[in-house]
């Protein structure tokens, strides 16, 4: 991906997206959202796209997602108070993966704050093998690709 | 980078190596560490690196680096009180920007748990524009490349 | 304050009430939402009212609030994905201090998670020296005791 | 507990101390030790005693402890790169809980930066009912009190 292409995503291109409430502690000394906190707020629309769309139960379903890959790139510093915005596309399915494009957005410009991706692997919770995405995951996710 | 060449690093390639002593906070409910927690502790490499090394003054100098771009591959997962080893090499230096590469080791294996890299861009901290890289900072990288 | 006390709160007693949208990252190993969290938490319904009821700018006042004290009460575990609704009173407001009551509840009960209270002093942001509750603060924080 | 005596308390004065590196992240906008992070190295005193000292396995003992109270005096603000060590003493211990006496000291004072208190009650893990301290757990305190 090239970071040209990247600044010419918009919110309204992702079919899933979230509000997310920042706190205080998500910004550090420079004044500025935390580089850390970029993943934290990837992790929070995974999950709630996983548990939303991908109808998963973490603590009962035998088969849960890995974190296998992720990546992120800081377009824009995040201000304290800005509020921020998540989107959220599946970019990628196969068997046993799937890869979600993500980008957040602050209030101050339509041009996103940050853009990246993370990548699932599908494993059976109590061997930790990758094994088949399960059927209603599977269906959730393809209205989002 | 493949994933095949990745999990062939071992800690003794890293010129800069951290123990990383874990907390309780840092494990999630599937009882791992938690993906964002690795961020943390990319974060806690390059913040040491970058005030060791670089002997930057992050509260203090005109200099400050931004984060530009960070990306992890989760090879392993790590169990709660397994001690925690990070490496890093600065893979490329470019007159306003480093990229280092980094990686985590545990102690069940000689094989990395987690490789990935950090970009950082240096840039006027009131302008918030990349500036050159300080030559204090240059000379201590150069010896980590 | 005795424990038979604090367990008969009931949110409708708070003058001030904040919904809390809880994160992954938020729970620990045990599957209950962290201790340390509700502090995280009391943080959020804190740093929100000193904003909007106080009308206080962290970054531009001249008077800030730093945190002297803070305790809580843990009544009752927060399972995963339980909603959280936290409740603030000022229940003391002296010259240049002020103590809150918070308390915090759960979907599965009308009684209180945690309960606790928080007390800030405020101090010049030079100095670090304790001053007057500035009048807009004040006036805001009276109709909340 | 009167807030004269706690400044009285030193570090040498605790049978059980942790040196705690700090972290980027543990600090806040305002430039010191977040008071969240207080209570995160609260923990990781904590639970370093409870298994180094207690002997306990948290993912795999029968009863393992939950917090049910915890409580800090925020003494003197800790500046970002100021080393930290945290002192506990056991000042109670019944039946079926332990208070543990808690303080963090800095290095560019003798006196404490902060003093508090947690309180954890031993449960069964399935039932979540207080039981008895098991045996190992109250002769490692002992030496502690």
């Amino acid at each position: 991906m090239s970071e040209i292409n990247e600044k010419n995503e918009r919110l309204e291109n992702f079919p899933y997206t979230v509000d997310i409430p920042t706190r205080w502690g998500d910004y550090d000394l420079l004044n500025h959202l935390n580089n850390v906190s970029y993943y934290r707020f990837f992790e929070i629309i995974v999950v709630g796209f996983i548990e939303q769309i991908g109808r998963l139960d973490w603590l009962a379903d035998q088969v849960v997602p890995f974190a296998a890959e992720s990546k992120c790139l800081f377009l824009r510093p995040l201000a304290y108070q800005e509020t921020v915005q998540g989107g959220l596309s599946v970019e990628m399915m196969s068997n046993r993966s799937a890869t979600y494009k993500i980008a957040l957005f602050g209030e101050a410009s339509h041009t996103p704050a940050a853009v990246g991706h993370f990548v699932h692997v599908f494993v059976d919770r109590n061997t930790s093998r990758p094994v088949q995405i399960p059927d209603k995951t599977r269906q959730g996710f393809q209205k989002y690709c």
